[in-house]
Order: structure tokens, then C-alpha cells, then sequence
């Protein structure tokens, strides 16, 4: 998430997508979809005539403390009240309509939400209940249909996870940065090469001494080996000394004055 | 998903991420676990010590149809058993571990498991149980992290959601006119896990028979580093054996009959 929007997780972030799910059956898909909201910073859930009434004990459970967005859930007797102030609207199905409409991954759709968002547009999502769905006056009242690709011998998708995925590609346009890159730089330096080559070379006359490199020819072959898997880890200067500690271990022998290692016994 | 995989749901796709849930608690989610799976084309659930055993009927429920993970789904004592022919590990886990290992993002994650996968490679993701995650020594198996992206101020993805945003983005990369399936095979394959732990616990021993865990509660911080230093260097199968020819010089003792490696005097 983008910017100062992240150090808000609990308030609306702006432009975030709303979600209008229509006549919802299970109070736990309510609940988890809301967390699934609020895992993504969307905060604006509104329901449409769900089965089993508002407040819901088992949707506050299976929020799992996603009580920002439980506790603003707003009730509309239809989906037209619900979809009133926004600009543009989606709708969510597996199934094709027949109708005229534009049908767009949920990629594309997020990219759309956000562009829109940008511009001050409020934007939203329709879901419909779980066993049927949107009936098609509510798909008819969306801009376009989002249809989400999957196993088409099996794409029934939970109601949480179709939310999830919509808020999930939405929060995922606001980074401004891919997410490896703003994952803090390691806390540790790198081993010098001094201090690498030190290593290289304590394990290499261990293994001289144990014959290891018994066939001559093979000594530099197998030691550039040795070595190339050692600078494969990235080791740091405390794991130099740790692998230092290993060899010495194994070898039997105290690591040689001044090499800076740890004793080991 | 890509050209005939998608005709052909029921059977595993090929290079399709294995997902391993690790102690489990709720069959509930279990199930839907496995639904996630079905909708993105991924078939091989395994799991450790699930709290409530295994089959589990709320698991069947929740499923909702997602038979062929189900009826497939493997038990295993430990991680290390779950993980031992899979040649790239995920850890997926919200939490910082001080590990120095990599940490990347699902959408990283599922780019390298595509050309891994396309290469040949069997893959995986491991998820920990819904109240504490994975622990350390699991994570310390995995070749990196995933960890997704979410609201920082709530940012605990119910489990479910985690493994479907895992399919998912795997899922979405089969599209043919993605880039990524074109990416030319490494021409080494990365060592199995089980090749892996074995060269693991052949160093613990060795180590343990030199004295080098001598300050017993320390044992476990030391041998998880040194997993972490070794699951770094992405060893081939040629090299692990090499390692183990190291190990078996330095300690003046023959490789166990039946480990497969080399034999070095």
C-alpha cells in the first residue's frame, strides 16, 4: 500500500474499492470477507438484505478482529441503494450472462479501480450470495463483469477468497515499490573476501590433510567448487567463524592462531 | 492456465506447486485449503501432524467438491519427511525470523516456481498452523520466505487465503502469453530436499560427536544457522555429495552405507 495510506490501515484508504455483497447466506463469509478487506485496506463493506440479519455474532468471529470494517457495515434493502454514490461498479461472476458487457480479468480490473480511484472516483465491487450468485439485474447495473480465471472444471470460488483476490490486486498497484526491495537490507555485513579466503583456505588444508584431494589433478577443479558453493551462501563474518568452528570440529584440530576464529573445543 | 493442463483439472498440472500444511488445526480450513488448491489447478495437499487427525469430515465439507485434493492428500510425521523430494521450499510466514534468508514476494515466489517447475523441478510451499505459524526449524528448511504484502496494521491472512493467493498467482503466470515458461531451464537441478537433510544430519553428527554443541541449548540456534548457511548455497545433487565427502574426510570417518555418497578415504 501505498504511501501514508499504510500508516492508516484502519481508516478508508482513498479510492479503496467498496464491497457490496447482495444478499450474503453465511454470516461466516461475511466475517471473513470483511477480514479479507481489511488484510487488504479496504475498509467500506455494504450489505444488501443478508439472510440472516445484522449484527452477525458468527461474521464478528470469523473477522477475527477486523472491527473496523465490521463496525461501519452499512444495510441497504437494494442493490441500486448500495451502488448509489459510487462511480464506477463491477460485478463478480463465474457465469456468463448473455448479456453486453464488458468481461475483464481482476487484474484489469484493479488497474482500472486504481486509475479511477486516483482521479477522486468512488469505486466498487458487487458479489452476489453464495449459492446463486448475482441475479442479472444486478449484473446489469455494473460498468463490467469481473470473472476471475480459474480451473473451469472447478471454479467455484468462496466468497472470501473472491473478495480477498479483488482487494488483494488493488493493494498490490499502491506499492510503489516491488515488495523485495522494501524489505529492510539484511541486519548483518557480508564476509569480507580476506575473511572468506581465510575459510577457503583452513578447509582446503584440512582437506589436504585428510586426503581429500587424492587424485592431483582434480585439486583445483575441486577446491574452485568448494569454494563456489561457500560464496553461493552470502556468508557473514559471524557464519565465517561458525563454518571456521565446524572444520576445526571435524578435523580434530584448534583453528590456528590469528585467524581470527572462534574456539572451538 | 496453460493449453491442455487446464482440459485436464483432476490430474496434478504439471510442475504445479505441492502446498504442506504444517500442524494444521481446523479441518475447516483444511478444506478450504484444498478447495483454493482445485480452483488454481494445484492437486498435492500434504500434511504434518493435523491437530484433529486425518480424514477429517469438516475438511470434506468445506471442500466443497475439491475431491481429487482430498482423496490424494499425504500424512507425515515431520516437515523434513513432507519436503524430502521437493527441490525448492517456500516458507510462507508474516513474521520476521532473524534468519538470514531471503524474503520474497508471493508474485517472486511463483515466478521462480513456474521456471523451476518447468525445468523439471518439484516445488512447494509450506504454511504453519492457524495460531502460531511455522516454526523456526521449519522455516530454516525452506530455501526463502514468503511473505505477502498486507496491511501492516493487520496482517494476519486467514489460511485459506494464503494458500489460494499462492495458486493463484501461480496459476495466472500458466497464461501462454506470459513471458515466464520461455525462460531456459538451469542446466544443474538443485539437490532433493531429502539429499539436503540427509547432508544435515550427517554434519549434526559429526558435530555432535566433536563436541560442537557443547552448550546443549544452544544446539538448535546453531543447527538451524548452519541449515540456513547450507539451504543458501542452492546445492546441486553432485555438490551435497561432495559436501558429504567433505565432512566424511574431515572427520576421519567413512560416509554411512546406503547414503549415496561418494565414498572418499
Amino acid at each position: 500500500m501505498a504511501g501514508t495510506d499504510s500508516s492508516q490501515p484502519s481508516a478508508t484508504v482513498r479510492g479503496a474499492p467498496t464491497i457490496i455483497l447482495v444478499e450474503p447466506q453465511l454470516g461466516e463469509n461475511i466475517g471473513m470477507a470483511a477480514r479479507a478487506m481489511l488484510n487488504c485496506g479496504l475498509t467500506d463493506l455494504r450489505l444488501v438484505r443478508p439472510r440472516d440479519g445484522w449484527p452477525n455474532k458468527k461474521a464478528v468471529a470469523t473477522a477475527a478482529g477486523a472491527d473496523p470494517v465490521i463496525d461501519s457495515v452499512r444495510l441497504y434493502p437494494r442493490t441500486e441503494d448500495a451502488i448509489a454514490d459510487l462511480t464506477l461498479v463491477y460485478a463478480m461472476t463465474a457465469r456468463p450472462r448473455g448479456m453486453v458487457k464488458d468481461v475483464v480479468s481482476p487484474e484489469d480490473a484493479a488497474v482500472e479501480m486504481r486509475r479511477r480511484g486516483a482521479a477522486g472516483e468512488r469505486v466498487g465491487v458487487l458479489f452476489g450470495g453464495e449459492s446463486c450468485g448475482l441475479d442479472n439485474d444486478d449484473v446489469a447495473l455494473a460498468d463490467a463483469i469481473i470473472t476471475v480465471p480459474l480451473n473451469p472444471a472447478f471454479s467455484s470460488l468462496n466468497l472470501a477468497q473472491a473478495v480477498f483476490v479483488t482487494g488483494y490486486l488493488w493493494s498490490r498497484l499502491g506499492d510503489p515499490l516491488s515488495p523485495s526491495q522494501e524489505i529492510p537490507a539484511k541486519e548483518t555485513v557480508a564476509a569480507s573476501k580476506q575473511e572468506l579466503i581465510g575459510l577457503f583456505e583452513h578447509l582446503e588444508r584440512e582437506l589436504d590433510a585428510g586426503g581429500f584431494f587424492h587424485v592431483a589433478p582434480k585439486r583445483a577443479i575441486m577446491s574452485r567448487n568448494l569454494r563456489n558453493m561457500l560464496e553461493r551462501a552470502r556468508l557473514n563474518a559471524q557464519e565465517v567463524r561458525t563454518l571456521r568452528g565446524v572444520i576445526a570440529t571435524l578435523s580434530g584440530h584448534r583453528i590456528p592462531p590469528g585467524s581470527k576464529g572462534k574456539k572451538k573445543p
